[in-house]
């Protein structure tokens, strides 16, 4: 009889964002398995830390690499492989027990989330569930009141990482778009958008959940420091104000 | 002194998959309005039903069209603005004597929704917030254990409605998809999908988060029968087996 392995979402930083099936997930779970970095909180765990059991059994997972390396690079790409065989192995280990364990995950497990690497891993021998979340993505259109996509719009998350010519033609191709992980792309991305016609509806948005989230129109946004999570939004509707 | 206008997600049709907040929303809400059809419950009611205060005051919404038209047929348009106006008006009214307004929706409210056509026309005037949602596509993905986006993935979120060869060039440009709002559009979709290759990790999802979804390789599905809100994803992944 072996355990159950469950992906929590647990949403997009705002402890209130978190859905009754996530609690119960957590609160029933036999161990509580959260990614971090070595010496920082887990997101994922501060966002529900006050519904955690007293002494319930934790299994924090550490990202071995603590600076931002080229994804490209094989010494990068072989040692978060090797992370992720060892997370697996450490909850295999729980779930060989018969133990029940949550991963925990900010946002929605499945969608740009560290959580798939451990379901591709384990999904197949033991029974996997996921418990949808609320994406960064959406938290942060919210904290704007930007109306993002509708009836038959084209929406297309993009990598800041793309060149700057495939962004600026995606950007033009697509109704509505999320740019994500800003960092040193953004006067690359603030180009591109340019390019595209769409930097007058761009929307700058820092730590969209959070209690001290930075907002603007990209436009008027003066310097180009981004922390490697800021997003731009590029709503589909050309203005909040105006009803289409 | 006026009310305020709260937009609130309520998920993709799992009550469980509710957030802390949208409750929070919905109790504390002075009146709690609802978009759906005339003599059907609205779905969004249906979710959050039994967290309704006894006697709250409801606004039902109902469309007027109960028939699917040719969204480009003016006669469609007209009714349906005139419709977004008259619920504006109605909300208005109540936000003019200082109520709290919760509209709850399904999925996230500015996420291909209804309630973004009562935001775009109050918001300029009243205090409104938005409490995000978990999306129907985040249900779906979530009830077919399908890991999505990952990295520098490019996701694309595309309307069925699209001719098949933009749907082709959209789904081989892509490493990730979702192709929206099915209904008799299967085959082309189906056929835009072999022609950009993707057609082998196509995964069919009805009712993703129900009771009784369906869920199942479009490749494998005999017939071309599909409801309205049945959709297809194209994960970015190879295969849900095959770490990457």
């Amino acid at each position: 009889m072996t355990g159950r392995l469950i992906g929590v979402g647990v949403g997009p930083g705002d402890p209130e964002l978190v859905t009754l099936k996530a609690l119960r997930a957590i609160t029933e779970a036999d161990v509580v398995a959260h990614f971090g970095k070595a010496g920082h909180a887990s997101h994922a765990r501060a966002i529900v830390a006050a519904h955690l059991r007293a002494n319930v059994a934790e299994l924090p997972l550490l990202y071995p690499v603590t600076t931002e390396q080229p994804k490209t690079a094989a010494c990068y790409r072989e040692a978060i492989a090797a992370f992720y065989d060892a997370s697996a192995a450490a909850i295999a280990h729980h779930l060989d027990a018969g133990r029940t364990v949550a991963v925990i995950a900010e946002g929605d497990p499945l969608f740009y989330g560290s959580y798939m690497h451990l379901h591709v891993r384990l999904s197949g021998k033991y029974p996997a569930e996921i418990v949808a979340g609320v994406t960064g993505m959406s938290g942060c259109w919210s904290a704007a009141g930007a109306p993002i996509a509708q009836g038959d719009d084209v929406f297309t998350v993009l990598p800041a990482t793309l060149p700057e010519d495939e962004l600026a033609r995606r950007l033009g191709a697509t109704d509505a778009a999320v740019v994500m992980k800003l960092g040193r792309h953004l006067p690359k991305v603030r180009r591109a958008l340019e390019a595209a016609g769409r930097l007058a509806r761009a929307i700058y948005v820092e730590r969209g959940t959070m209690a001290d989230a930075r907002l603007m129109r990209l436009a008027e946004k003066k310097d180009d420091a981004a922390p490697y999570f800021a997003v731009v939004l590029v709503p589909g509707w050309e203005t909040p104000g105006g009803a289409r």
